[in-house]
């Protein structure tokens, strides 16, 4: 039997590119004895409250009935939140379903574990599924899983325990997912384990199926997967770029090679790709064409230059130079090297006169009262201005270049440079963006190695230095990381080997930061915690 | 026997603080047999992420004991996240319990009903109990429940069915409840009439014990009651304010009085009481004393500086003019009649000079590009970074003045008007912040009437008004409301009456500007749906 996994790159609430998109990947499968699409295909995953709408769910209906006509002789297997009528007294209720269209047939798979994560809280509108279905074709016998329903529900951590098991007595001898598993630089291996797990435990080939592309600040990765019954990866669809691939389901059980064909690329050219897709979906399902990035000459700002050009294309991209009384020569002239190696036009304003005109108005306010961090706000607030109205006179969207240990301790303006409509590198830490520019760097400078080696400065008063007010970032984020992807207890920190004030400081300044993060744009996740309604804490709190 | 309901406001996470709260009512509390907080009181409620630090977990516990040691002689419920044992394998998992506590005996009553709402999500935290639980203390059968243990959880929404059915043959003949319920201005009537239908049900009296104070953009209001076993409140505590009273269970079987003495106030009086409470814990818990408003002479200001001295007080409260050469003269008099008549001290800085600075640095990148909607901006972010620089020099916290309709269209400047650090009209809309403003007035002019009656304006461009580019307030927040409320459809809400092209286009506004709304400050929640992380829409989305 022939299957082609459709790993297809939707956009939210989008139901005409949505379904146009799937008729042509069905038509175009020729040869198909079945097409599989990715959880919740026909309105993008995933939709939030639009899913509290009745014309929403009703737009889904209509989208499948569309592709059911246009596509009646493929059998087809597609993803899409659907009213099913529950025992007890007919009320209907949504449920996030996998459904068989094939020549006016329709069947109905729903999700048993309804995902209980931060990202999506799927809970809020679907009820879990307790029919568990078979679908025969050609005498195979499918169990048809969504997302989770593959994960370990088991509730001792070592045993392998998931909708499968339940599933056993129907003797199923293919297993399908269908998916849209979020992505962060450990998931491709861990989703890669887990899957095979289940395939080993019961010798039985597992197709998964991804939904690829960014929705705001979540990116799915694709990397679908045909294994093998003795948990070898048969298919392999690429990461990051939409793909069809017919696989053939007899090889899954007399197995075609010796040799795992999966390769995960490495954390950094995953950071990478993903942060491209990013910055290309956020412009392309938006309907903008233009970025604006304001140029200081550091490392975050080229990054963000060099992610927004391989992502929108270096045409549309401008960049702004703002120099202050306190730039140094090279701040300029870096700004200027990138920009040239990038071939990205920019405009240079200098913001001493705009300082001065502020200085003076608000002189009969502030008297003769001394220059503090009023003033660093001040110069950073006049550059969220001057690009925001460039932005605003050219309708380029404004990119904000903050890293994640800034965002984590605080270090950066309100409405000044943490202005933007997407934050490209808040999932980032200084000491990876670090490593992300070699990387970008490997075989020739892009970023200018000066951007690169020289000491990290905001450059808001005479001298400053990033490394005034803050620990080292190999040794912040280091801290950072333990207490906010791992989330352990200053205690728990010190014990792994930190100086305990050091420690102490760094933990003081994320709490007390928090009320800046929860006005920062969407940030672009690539950690398994990025900031954002994954970590919800308290702004008013001890 | 006398029991002690103690509805205090807690701190979250400020265990030395609570705790010290906790120990003086419940030793204050003179001849009661026990005394009664609400839930997750030792840390205040709701913690969010802070619950996946054992630390914070271990700060809960040894408040507790600290609690248990200074009030050994008087018996306590006491509101606690507890790690229990599952029965399973010994693994250990949190409860969000109430702790019976009395000379060293110490008992856990688990919540069964872990909250499944979007503004505090229980069900990442916490484990739901089976183990329904009675406390006995003189004769007294005691059901332990807390917070949503007595919502309806039935499937027929006809039926009520919750906890407490489960616990009748546990012989129950009194029901307590801690809880930390919302406040929105639904809630005090439809949480009085949810606990009545139980009370009366069962006809067992019933004490329940709220949270009061506000928690970020969260407020609850107290409201405490006893319900005598006939289904009338026979004591009923204060809304919006701290109080500890002793009540006798004899007179809740054999009722005192023919009146029920829960007075609800109405819907502005809650909506006033609720934004100055929210105000004044903002500020007083993250230790700010001092605020700025930036005072245009517009409603929504006003409102906001009136609240400001309310909730502070007025020697804390300081605001700037800021008129532009598009200001009309009535705008700066009226804000300053309301300065003076709330004797709130004022300072002027005019933004056309500012304003002509900016467009000078800009004319090399602008050239002769007309004037647009860049220069109503960079008008309104000129004065974001006037108040954030007032601020920063002062150590005054801005407090932003958007309104709901305002936020819910877009119709506002990110990093301009949309500054601040608390959102204290965002959930009014400007139909419900007019009848507001005349509330205030009812005895004497405080809010100029000038204010009220003029037509509302951004006064950005020569002769601007709201209504040049949106439709009249009374039709537009009816329109929102159905939309954002009710999660209604385009089709249902013309149904109801209203042009369908106004209803398309305000319905468009919304969708379009979810990523402003998405770089807001915290909100103060007093609707039943505020934006924020109650209403979850992706950004990117067609």
């Amino acid at each position: 039997m022939k299957i082609a996994l459709a790993q297809l790159n939707y956009c939210i609430g989008d139901f005409e590119g949505n379904t146009n998109k799937m008729i042509k990947s069905a038509l175009d499968a020729k040869g198909a004895d079945l097409v599989v699409f990715s959880e919740l295909s026909v309105c993008g995953y995933f939709p939030s409250d639009c899913l509290e709408y009745a014309d929403f769910i009703e737009k889904c209906q209509q989208a499948l009935g569309q592709i059911a006509v246009k596509c009646a002789e493929v059998p087809l297997l597609v993803g899409c939140p659907v009213l099913v009528e529950t025992d007890a007294n007919g009320e209907r209720r949504l449920a996030n379903a996998a459904v068989y269209l094939y020549k006016g047939e329709r069947k109905v798979f729903a999700k048993a574990r309804i995902g209980d994560n931060a990202l999506c809280d799927e809970r809020k509108y679907f009820k879990s599924s307790s029919d568990d279905g078979i679908l025969e074709l050609d005498g195979i016998r499918m169990a048809i899983t969504i997302g989770d329903d593959l994960c370990n529900w088991a509730e001792d951590p070592l045993l392998i325990e998931n909708r499968l098991d339940r599933m056993l007595n129907l003797h199923p001898n293919l297993v399908i997912n269908l998916a849209a598993s979020p992505f962060d630089y450990t998931m491709p291996l861990k989703r890669c384990n887990l899957l095979r797990k289940t395939v080993l435990k019961h010798e039985i080939p597992l197709l998964f199926v991804n939904q690829v592309g960014a929705q705001t600040h979540l990116i799915f990765d694709g990397g679908s997967m045909a294994y093998a019954s003795n948990g070898h990866v048969d298919y392999a669809l690429p990461f990051f770029s939409e793909a069809v691939e017919i696989i053939d389901t007899e090889s899954l059980y007399f197995r075609r090679t010796d040799t795992d064909r999966l390769v995960v690329p490495d954390k950094l050219a995953l950071i990478h790709d993903a942060l491209v897709l990013g910055v290309r979906d956020y412009f392309h399902k938006m309907n903008f064409r233009k970025a604006i990035i304001g140029l200081s000459g550091g490392l975050d700002s080229a990054l963000v230059t060099y992610i927004a050009a391989r992502a929108i294309g270096v045409e549309n991209v401008r960049v702004l130079l703002l120099p202050s009384q306190f730039s140094t020569d090279h701040s300029v002239s870096d700004a200027v090297a990138l920009a040239e190696n990038l071939h990205v036009p920019y405009d240079t304003i200098a913001i001493k006169p705009l300082f001065d005109s502020f200085s003076s108005a608000l002189k009969p306010v502030f008297g003769d009262r001394p220059f503090d961090v009023t003033e660093e706000n001040l110069q950073a607030r006049i550059r969220g201005i001057l690009l925001m109205a460039v932005s605003n006179k050219f309708g380029n969207i404004l990119l904000n270049t903050s890293n994640k240990s800034e965002a984590a301790v605080g270090y950066g303006t309100l409405y000044g440079d943490m202005c933007g409509g997407l934050s490209v590198i808040g999932d980032v830490y200084k000491s990876e963006a670090y490593a992300l520019a070699r990387y970008i760097n490997r075989e020739e400078e892009i970023i200018p190695w000066h951007t690169i080696e020289k000491a990290p400065s905001a450059e808001l008063r005479p001298d400053q230095k990033d490394s005034d007010s803050l620990p080292d970032y190999d040794v912040l984020d280091k801290i950072l990381y333990q207490y906010i992807e791992c989330a352990r207890s200053c205690e728990q920190i010190v014990a792994r080997g930190f100086e305990r004030a050091v420690v102490e400081r760094a933990v003081r300044m994320v709490n007390r930061n928090e009320f800046k993060r929860q006005q920062v744009a969407p940030i672009l996740r690539v950690s398994p915690r990025a900031f954002g309604n994954e970590r919800v804490m308290p702004v008013v709190a001890k």
